[in-house]
């Protein structure tokens, strides 16, 4: 038995499924909670989070030395939707020289000078990596429409051309995972209310902020679009509910985890003999 | 009180000169001890290191909402020096949306293309950022001296080159620190010997490292020559007693810690009033 607690016993299958966006399905957001974990117990939870994350890390070297695939984590959410969070809580406890965080903002000169997959091929991990994405070319389909940034009929195409840069990927040996950190109107409210009462996190908070949470219900309609035809067996979009971040960290830990497992690693044959080898 | 046991006590200042080597010095690596911390009681010491660690966390937060530095932390050793597992115990727990790791390998076909610098300029840390060396510039001045992949007087150029390289990146804001972990041949073996032994280890050795390790004194000779010439107060190269790892691990948070602390970081001005705006 894995954890004490059944509930978390689930088998990695049962949590591959549990958040995935089935491709070619719709997606209504508000008929999705935003809060996890109800039912659950939050310290055992808890313990059964550290525990996946340390074998996440255990695993992590086996995955380096098998040195046959790449990963790429994505991360979207809504602002203040916890992706700085999660990143820190569940990829911050793994070897650093194999985990590389990419965050992608508004496009400076150069980038925007070509498409829009060009910065985002370039932060592609190496194999053997394992590549975080905060933000990414989603944005290109997100606030690039909410926001009118290029013409319908241009942003309208790029659905496919994700679909097809993430299947060339996978077929060359990227596993690619993908969450949606789901909040409610009202939770993101309060994270940035935070944000104004706290005089060091200050920094964080910006007057614009508040015209992007005008455009909340346009910003749902982007995410809806996106999660529904973006969700692919080679590169499943997971929707989290983000809202109790004890469970957030815990599912996206074993979606991670039993995406990691799947792959069967092994340490790579050596050539010689290390029996006969003798160090002076 | 910082820590308990009054030997961690010591004040940030005595940390940043304890192991520093002073600029226009010269360096005698068989004079300095190679296992560190032989009057320190081994559990205080392990949790005052928990303890800097922790706190260097806090404050790379603080680093990155300031923005007016970078920071620039080298690793270089001998092999099995402990430079892989030194970045993940200290770099490790810090959030990795602020660190990035860089391991220089033999350079490839584009990099080798260009001067041996252009590589490292490249994966110089942004602002608000931490990068972490693993192997460096440094380089082109050990391998590539002991194994004569350029003549002499080329090589030799290369102090002043990277001496005037890192002055610049040090003008224009990056906090440079470098680490030389030091350690013993016999050390090295049994270091070597435990990746033989073991199944899972095998992946790391090469039947090469024989070679290199064939090839001690002339490294020895190459690190003492770069380490007197390249260390300077804009960027001081510290060499730490590496074998016993729990030593090497508190030495190195410390100084980086101490390094972090002189900086006066405070969190941006920013432009408008908080309690003036009102989220709905």
């Amino acid at each position: 038995m894995e954890d004490l607690d059944p509930r978390f016993v689930r088998a990695d299958s049962k949590w591959l499924a549990r958040h995935r966006v089935e491709p070619g399905g719709a997606v209504d957001l508000a008929s999705i909670p935003s809060v996890g974990g109800r039912k659950l117990d939050k310290k055992s939870a808890r313990k059964a989070y550290r525990r996946s994350v340390r074998k996440l890390s255990e695993l992590q070297e086996k995955f380096y030395a098998d040195g046959r695939f790449a990963m790429l984590v994505v991360f979207q959410a809504m602002d203040a939707g916890g992706k700085d969070s999660t990143i820190r809580n569940v990829l911050g406890p793994l070897n650093p020289q194999g985990c590389r965080v990419s965050s992608f903002k508004v496009p400076h000169s150069e980038e925007a000078a070509h498409d829009y997959l060009w910065r985002i091929h370039r932060a592609a991990p190496a194999r053997g990596m394992i590549g975080v994405f905060n933000r990414s070319h989603y944005e290109d389909v997100l606030v690039v429409r909410v926001k009118n940034l290029v013409e319908e009929e241009r942003w309208r195409r790029r659905y496919e051309h994700i679909n097809q840069f993430e299947k060339m990927l996978s077929d060359e040996g990227t596993v690619i995972v993908k969450f949606f950190l789901h909040i409610s109107n009202e939770y993101q409210r309060k994270r940035l209310q935070r944000r104004l009462d706290r005089p060091d996190k200050h920094w964080k908070f910006s007057p614009a902020d508040l015209a992007e949470r005008a455009r909340w219900p346009k910003y749902t309609e982007a995410f809806e679009e996106a999660l529904a035809r973006c969700s692919t067996p080679h590169a499943p979009w997971h929707i989290i509910p983000a809202e109790n971040r004890w469970y957030r960290n815990l599912a996206v830990a074993r979606i991670l985890l039993a995406t990691m497992r799947k792959l069967d690693l092994s340490y790579p044959e050596v050539t010689f003999d290390p029996s006969e080898i003798k160090l002076t």
